[in-house]
């Protein structure tokens, strides 16, 4: 079985991380089949949706401490090795951003440190009731920073404090009322809810939703005035679309859109 | 009856889009008549808080799709005209934060696009219960990119990216628990409440009220050090109001102010 | 009794604003008080964490009005008064972000104001039921511009809004619900839960518990692309630590860590 399976069902991908023996841990090779899969996503207009999920007991338990230990038996004690390593962490969970898709988490049973980054970083979450969620790095002695810069962007300040200095699980039910997930669902729900929330999106128009997703991560960093003005220019060029035409035409004519997507 | 009536009670300006049988769509009319009010309101001391609602079963469905449809048929597929609709419609809701009295959403029924922008876009809302809010155009392809400048900015990323990528409708109260109102009421006790809120605002020292919410908006575009460097000043001038100086001696000598404004 | 009394236990130092007559008012000697002992903490590395709270029935009303108006008598009407006691204040709020230990407000019975603004500026908050939270200067004629900065850091946009031109009180738990509070407990179990809460965090590696704070409130000012590239660097850096070598090697061997912090 490769490290990362790839089922492809109705439009929507689903990536399987196949370490469960390791807790599906971002190692080396973990983080470059993501990163591969996710550059052949890039430009594929028959998917359109992503699911990313966890083979075994845990979705995610974080970076392989193995692998980092044994980086730090070179010269300079690990730093290169290091700083590669979080240079394509960051790349990784970034690009999910960049894909055209949606991307939704599927957590059940940990996701802890880079596997609750892993989460943070997704567009949405379905995760399992008993998920547990942390960015536990400090209690052996490693803050999460680079996983709390997607927390952070997902959950309320003073809570995203807290996980990251006491190093303690949420619950998957306080982890949806924080906003690090959109829904819980019994273990038993949790394949089929991922994948009729993956099919309710992968049934709009593909164009709009790239467009529409790309606009949304950019816009949220600028100010008001230079977000309107950005985000008026990708509503004009997405009314231009022949498919939007016809997805307004077949609204106002009560018929189904023939879309072309 | 006008397209936006308005009605004066108590220091309150409720303006009311009138286009029932549009579900209140913010046609090149309605955008106008609304901007022309606001243009009105800026410069008036006497009204101290502004209330917007709809006329008809539904708050406000959002764009005019039919005028949008027919501006198609100019020589350049509409593309002059829809960025212009844009430009306007952005210039309508942030000139909602420059308006020196806070302005109160008050969505029943409906507030769907650019309805549930106006929302968003609003200081607070009141909304009655059954209201459903949706960022929907992707259902037509046509990805609500400008509405979610203001709805990102009022509620949590991953649910923000769930409404507008499934174009699926939320409650009043799941509206409510994410941020985008302020509370939820019986549909009968809609206008009640609302004028209690905006009353409630208006019995406020205005220019305080001026200062703050021009305050509120600037600075929270801004690092934290430069955000107390700039409302540092804000309190500065405000203490220096001679309404403020006689609503503190007022409050330490345990008597109502005698305020002039 | 000085003004501010310092208590330390466990690696722990509790901060006690001790004038219950005013409420606790951030009086320019209060102001001072804190400032002084948190210039003390900056440098301490045997305090791991801070907890501040406030004598007699109330944790904090704000500021000292009495001195405020007293400072009116001045020939330019109290004006470069208010711009140094503003500064202060703003100082002492952001010196808290700036201290290498996390800083826990532990708010009872009143919090309005400025008292409000501490502890919203606090990284975490523990609150006694009861605790009546407000920005209400407004009802005075005093917007609260500079609490705003740090509560608009804490809660949802619409909701600051609210509590600011209403100047209306909000419950212990609903300062839960929004944000601007990590946990409510009975008042009797105040003291212990704050202690308890500041005692698991005084257990993690102090360096890089202080590497995480300062890169906390860093990244978060950041585009996510920055904030990945700074937190990247953060994290070989912490990597680099000679106790978090150890303290991954004891993970990986199941034993205690042998830590020199």
């Amino acid at each position: 079985m490769a490290l990362l399976e790839r089922n492809d069902t109705n439009a929507v991908a689903t990536l399987t991380m196949n370490a469960p023996e390791k807790l599906n841990a971002l190692s080396d090779g973990m983080l470059a089949a993501l990163q591969d899969e996710f550059g052949r996503l890039m430009d594929d207009t028959e998917i359109r949706a992503v699911v990313i999920k966890g083979a075994g007991k845990a979705f995610c338990a974080g970076h392989d401490l193995k692998e980092m230990t044994a980086g730090r038996q070179a010269e300079d004690g690990g730093k290169a090795y290091f700083k590669d390593l979080f240079d394509r962490c960051a790349t990784m969970m970034t690009t999910i951003r960049k894909l055209p898709q949606p991307v939704i988490a599927q957590p059940h049973g940990i996701a802890t440190a880079a596997g609750c980054q892993l989460v943070a970083s997704c567009d949405m979450a379905v995760a399992a009731e008993g998920t547990k969620f942390g960015v536990n790095g400090v209690n052996i002695g490693l803050f999460c920073s680079t996983p709390m810069v997607a927390l952070s962007r997902n959950i309320p300040r003073k809570q995203a404090f807290e996980m990251l200095t006491t190093g303690q699980f949420i619950s998957a039910e306080r982890a949806e009322a924080l906003g690090l997930v959109n829904r819980v669902v019994p273990h038993d729900q949790l394949d089929a809810a991922t994948q009729e929330l993956a099919e309710t999106v992968a049934a709009k128009l593909g164009a709009a939703v790239k467009i529409g997703k790309e606009a949304f991560y950019s816009q949220i960093e600028m100010s008001v005035d230079d977000a309107y003005e950005y985000t008026g220019d990708v509503m004009v060029q997405n009314m231009l679309y022949r498919d939007t035409a016809e997805g307004i035409a077949a609204f106002l004519e009560k018929r189904p859109p023939d879309w072309q997507h």
